[in-house]
């Protein structure tokens, strides 16, 4: 991405020391010495750019980026959006956020601000344009970070107004939208879009097409300040690319299309190590990595980690030794081209004081912490070459958060829980388990080029997914549908005719009934072939009923009426096939299921050799090599198998140590260099 | 109840599909296929009634009504009021309710409105005319549906208003509530009507007597509301007898008093099959049938039922094959003429899109839930001559509304759980494993006719209940009393100088302490006579510490410093017998209990032998016939005893088989006919 | 504390029987056969005082005084602004409260009254006088009981001025605030005094700093309405001493504050007996008891107890036979000159009406409770030298609430859960079965005249407790300090350059990290010398990894990579030693160690021999006499120690009975009284 190969630093807040110089002449000492190169500047110092309304204050900022960038630390500069002064709500009580209820919020925390407000813009614009007039020539600025974690709605009267808005355009006439949101329930007609009001708990929350849209708005009005923030720096002549931090599997928002606004994605990390098994969380983490990294199919940066423990989760556990090298090359396996913390030194108080950073209260440099940091400093160092390179996989998830609004909006089929995330998660990470990149992608994307598509739970067809489904397989891609798919058009509408829609004849079967299962309660699936013969599956939660319309039966219901129906097909259609998994089956299922399916289609994994259950595989390119990424996330060393070492071995080992006989020590990564 | 025998079909919505016409034309086919003869129109169709204020468009109505008479379906009419359209709310905020924290709700979902308000009763009483007017001569039309499912309640200056008046009425004097309310307590004396407010959470909420006078104007001002539709309707010429529909064990309104308003009874059944064990949830709402029966001791309606899943409920349960027909018979068993469902086509959109329904979103005929749907349409019209027939009970349970309103507000002496309905479900499921029918009846009820009363946890005394009880067991009935009863009066304020008030020599004890269990903790009752020996019953929640005057201890407390206390008496008195209960049992001692006191009193069950665990018996009467029904909420077949398939042989099976050697099929019901 | 030895009686309402004068005539009767001779008037009796704005009526309670008086019975009386009128309400607004989401509040419940409101404050204060004036001179009034269970919050404008010009007094400059409360994170800048609002969960709520300083506020302007009370009183001539009763470890007031407003500290005990083990529960309450007495290091009054059951606890549990006395005499033994229960009479209706009483809705004499009652009144005859007796203890627990307020408030370590409390009742329990009494005492407090101060988390440092600990270490004291201890200043923020703050000489160690453990995760206490040789004892929640500076480490962790690290220490300084507990240790860690920690140290118990673990060890001193409570908590008999049994023979036996083989019955007291 730039001169420095990968990026190590992270937030850095020099306004709350501003009177103690002496603090600051420390943080510089410290970060040179941790191999610190990057350092976020900016995040919520609003008050500080400018204290008083049109009161503008940057030389701290001026200076402090100038000296930064004299000991060789550049830097990300964010603008203030993320949280307002105080003198801005008291005088422009518009700013401030109304809930759903209707109930203007008063100043406090962050991110309560309106994104329609004028004002509120038009404060930003100048702020912003400020900066980037002062720093777009600047040397030592990489790179634009826009506001802080965008989140959060606002129903006040000016986004009523823009929602309303927003509906015309969609919808043209009101009998349209009428038509698409089934309003004829409960006599719900609208005679006009000025008599749409947002949802609301203490109003509607019912008419789920109008529950979505406002989903829709949210993120589009999100979309539209950012584009606002944007061009108020470019406007201003910054130059940079510009990102802006996202958060982990968050619903408030559609990243998709948040993503098209920025150049370069990033994001904020901060795992539950140590409290299940570590493999566990790395699948799930891992997950996000790649979901973020299929955005914009481009590394992406890690904006946030915790160099400790994490404050504001419930319990403060801190990393184990090694964990924090680990995690931070996790990311960078999955595609991260930096290696960002929040945060570099602790605040003295309010509520984030807990939180871990790079130098503590204490403020020593004897600290495990500390040291931890200067060592990460080196390693990444050290593989430097990794800025830039790619990820490329053959195999792609389909986790679409249009579909997760409308399927957990719903009501129906298990209101106690459709476990969506974890069907996706338990697929993804039996992909993981054979050795396979993953692209993590929504159906806006292409499906070409990919050898097998997952896509489990999809409730809602949208943007034409039938169609790049039936090419994809007509084509020769093998595709994974499950129950509970194409339900619903994008209005949360139900298709008629028989399910999925448009794709019986893909899957070679209609699904007729949907059982839901009580929390506890299980059915088995009963394969028919050898490969998984004697054995039985647990599944729960949602059992699909479907009917035959040409599919060959993989595997049976061994309980309840539909004792013997299939539980799992597979259907040739074109030159490629179509497999349909009935029920919600427990992770062995899916382990040995996709096994069989790689085998019998020929998909080959990024090593030989059975990978030993705590180890995760990972791989970047260049044009020239392929890095291949080993992590142990036991804290014991694991031996791998004859094959693995065999092909390690024939790489160039540029990280880490393979111990005798194949042994990867507790927590270490190995990364091999081998041609393309 | 008329020509049709008993009604077959449910609520249907044309108004859904006015521009499908396809799918109303295929409706009207499989209704007919289905023998379904009557269906529920105009429920929530305010908005396509007038859907601009003051404009009204009934053709497509009258249509409908006209198009399904031709084709043999008959139709309930239902009033609007459950949903009003949004520009009445727009226009008239004051039809919106507000809530007990005094915010005015916005629009959305149903039921939102003010009972009291002048505007909404005159939109709706000009609307109830339009279709009386239009439809009372119509020979299609066979019933009147007032709303939908009435219930919730309104905080709004109108109705703040209305309950002053209606307090005022009460009690004359505002020295007169006070003393009633014990408003010395906390200093809350009033000094006029006008300052008192309805309960709040953010304010008075703990005067108990406000609490139960608001639940109790509630109801009224319900009923009040139903009154002026009927009278809009008879007004207008509407000649055909009225319902309207309830549910299933709702607490907000005391239905004793709703049903006076009606003519016949009709309630929304959706048990939660195959979640326990079947018999329980037939027991649990086999007492809802039969409570709504006892309100006019007459045949009710199941106006609404499900076909498949619930998806409003936690799981949407398939129901098993089977299943809905043990259910549907399981109501007409209890009393009902009628089996209908919600709904014959599922919505496309909208909150309740996944509902089960006679036709699904794929519209075919081939679905197994279409199919047992026609199966139930033959069956119904083999029990034709059922429709009309009444059943008749020896025994009654009182369940009482405004004993659990006012028990339930309480503090004291188990606020983490009472367990009032479920003690009423133990002894209601007692009486039906020893083949009783059961009227479940309220205080307001006349007490003669019976051979017993069992009447669980009557902590408030009204309607004179003191002196029922006392001459029905002077008499010669069989009264079951137990722990916490004759506590206070009307207005929840405690009897003084022992409980149960009036009653001590009645039963022959004094209660002089309740000791309130932890969940977990257990005490156990030990029987002294014979039948009962060598056993020992759990009791838990509430143990009664009697000071006796007179009674028999027919059981003692096994545990705790009253280790020895009576747990069971038995008093004579009169002609009569009075049972005293002290402690919360097991269900096998209700089990065990009531059959000895049958037994012991002569009591004649509808059947000879003992009843397999999982059969239900039941019986309906017209004035030359009985008919016997017995069900089997067992999945697999289960073998009845030599009496009972005697009993079975002596009369004429009309309906299902007896299989080789007694045995009923799994989810089967036979239907005995025989001379009364 | 006056002629009548100890107190026996509590809150009576005459103005609810106002018009049944037999019940009046009937309560005096029933109240001197119990031996009571002191009773609580005027609680909650504003609506029959002024029962109309202005128009006072005082001449029922006059009379009322009068006959409690000629029979013996004198009075508590309280102030009526626990709950006011009606009137007052609707007719000023101002006085109801406004919630922390700017709600104002109905009328209703109790304690809904703004503590700013000139309006409340003069009409309170016109009320106080007319008492005062009324009653200053009455020989029958024992104590001014200023108000009930002060409590609560309120947010109204009023309210908001009065904590800006609070905050203004405190802070003099909003630089310095800014400073204080770190408002640089988050760009929380406040510009003036004028910006700052309540912490609200519509607003601000993370800022540490100004949650605590808003509880700071409350409790200020708590105490500044129980001043102007008392004001009240004492201008019209009130003489006698004043106290208001205290809640049970109650968090919206600094009642060490609070204390130095009121002459004699009393407080409401409600233990929930029969719960888990008795003595479990007696350490708990015991404990309240101690940091009741502590306030001020005199006796105290038990206030208010439950004779029976209390009805607004889950669930309503007897007092077996035999509890209420031992109930009765603890609170005795730990410091009470009273036993007064909450109330003589049970209410007839609203919220409290099944609460326990001494007389209740039955009314007679013959109930378990009115006996037990009126043996109580003989036992406490018998003990009335008692009376004014002093508890003298050699050692201190620190329980701090201000500590509690920042503590819980922070983010981190463990937002699920400090167990803080719970911390300090293992401490506490530790010292009782040693024999020891204790001192539950604040940072506030002197430490001087203690042998051992335990201070368990004392995240938070004020009142100069740096100073205080090393001067009492050094002159000899032995000090025990533990995790999370010496984070933050007083106003929430971090100290840098190590913590415990300028302790770590003092303990020879420096805290580096802590640790989160999960709920059910555990580590281990190894200890290394002879006495808890061969042990492990668990420890979970928070685990401290220390750097040592010289102290000596007496046991290690046994798991994670911590392994090894010191878990306990012991530091010589200057005469003293100090102590460092590192992590959360099971109750029985704090049982050995500090059975080591006493014996080595020479601190010597109340008895010798080991107490039996059901029994607990009090004592009182009167200039001449020890007395020594020996109470047994479990139901069964329990047998003393040879040595124990000695000590008890060399005393003088003054209540209770020593059975043979020095067996205490179940729920027995035993009082030796012994020359000093």
């Amino acid at each position: 991405m730039n001169h420095l190969g990968l990026w190590h630093g992270g937030d850095y807040y020099p306004e709350q020391w501003l009177n103690e110089p002496q603090i600051l002449e420390e943080d510089l000492k410290l970060m040179k010495q941790a191999g610190i190169n990057t350092v976020t500047l900016g995040v919520f110092s609003w008050s500080f750019l400018e204290p008083e309304e049109g009161e503008y204050k940057l030389s701290w900022l001026i200076d402090r980026v100038n000296l930064l960038y004299e000991n060789g630390i550049s830097v990300i500069m964010a603008t203030p959006s993320a949280a307002r002064p105080k003198w801005l709500a008291d005088r422009y009580p518009e700013v401030l956020r109304v809930n759903e209820e209707g109930v203007r919020q008063l100043f406090g925390g962050r991110h309560n601000h309106c994104y329609t407000s004028n004002v509120y813009r038009e404060k930003i614009r100048v702020i912003n344009q400020k900066l980037a007039t002062t720093f777009s020539a600047h040397p030592g600025i990489l790179m634009w970070h826009i506001s802080n974690e965008y989140g959060g709605e606002c129903h006040c009267p000016l986004c009523q107004e823009a929602f309303r808005k927003w509906l015309e355009k969609r919808y043209d006439t009101i009998e349209n939208l009428n038509m698409r949101w089934c309003t004829a329930f409960w006599s719900h007609v609208y005679l006009s879009f000025d008599q749409v009001e947002s949802p609301s708990t203490i109003g509607e929350n019912m008419v789920h097409g109008l529950n979505l849209d406002w989903k829709r708005f949210v993120t589009e009005q999100t979309a539209d300040f950012v584009r606002w923030e944007i061009k108020a720096l470019k406007d201003a002549g910054a130059m940079q690319p510009v990102t802006t931090n996202f958060m982990y599997d968050y619903k408030g928002l559609n990243y998709k299309k948040l993503s098209k606004e920025i150049d370069v994605v990033s994001w904020d990390s901060y795992p539950l190590w140590h409290k299940n098994k570590e493999i566990l969380t790395a699948r799930d983490n891992g997950m996000q990595h790649d979901y973020m990294r299929s955005l914009k199919k481009k590394p992406f940066l890690l904006m946030e980690s915790c160099p400790s423990s994490t404050n504001w989760q419930g319990v403060s556990k801190l990393k184990k030794p090694g964990m924090l090298e680990l995690n931070s090359l996790h990311a960078v396996s999955h595609g991260s081209d930096s290696v960002l913390y929040f945060q570099i030194r602790q605040s003295k108080g309010s509520s984030e004081k807990f939180h871990g950073a790079v130098i503590d209260h204490y403020g020593g440099e004897d600290t495990r912490v500390y040291q931890e940091v200067c060592h990460i400093g080196e390693s990444l160092d050290g593989l430097k070459e990794l800025a830039g390179t790619e990820v490329k996989s053959k195999v792609a998830l389909i986790y679409d958060i249009e579909n997760r609004w409308a399927m957990e909006d719903a009501q129906g089929p298990r209101n106690k829980g459709l476990y969506y995330k974890e069907a996706a998660v338990k697929i993804y990470s039996a992909m993981k388990k054979l050795g396979l990149n993953v692209d993590v992608i929504s159906m806006e994307d292409s499906l070409t080029g990919y050898d097998l598509v997952a896509a489990p739970m999809l409730y809602l067809f949208h943007s034409g997914i039938e169609d790049k489904f039936r090419k994809f397989v007509n084509e020769g891609g093998k595709l994974m549908l499950t129950y509970w798919s194409g339900i619903v058009d994008e209005w949360d509408s139900c298709f008629s005719g028989g399910v999925p829609h448009d794709l019986m004849d893909v899957v070679g079967l209609r699904s007729t009934e949907i059982d839901g299962l009580y929390d506890g309660e299980y059915n088995h699936m009963i394969p028919k072939s050898g490969g998984m013969e004697e054995i039985r599956y647990e599944c729960n939660h949602l059992c699909d009923i479907v009917s035959l319309k040409g599919a060959e039966v993989l595997a049976t219901y061994k309980d309840d009426f539909y004792h013997g129906y299939p539980a799992l097909t597979k259907n040739r259609y074109g030159k490629g096939v179509a497999y349909y998994v009935c029920a919600d089956g427990e992770q062995k299922f899916y382990d040995d299921f996709l096994r069989e399916v790689i085998k019998a289609n020929g998909i080959v994994p990024l090593v030989k050799g059975e990978i030993p259950e705590d180890v995760e595989v990972c791989s970047r390119h260049s044009d020239q090599h392929q890095y291949l990424f080993f992590q142990n996330f036991n804290r014991e060393p694991v031996k791998l198998v004859p094959e693995m070492i065999d092909e390690i071995k024939n790489g160039t080992l540029i990280f880490g140590e393979l111990r005798e006989h194949g042994v990867i020590g507790g927590y270490q990564t190995l990364v091999i260099k081998r041609e393309n």
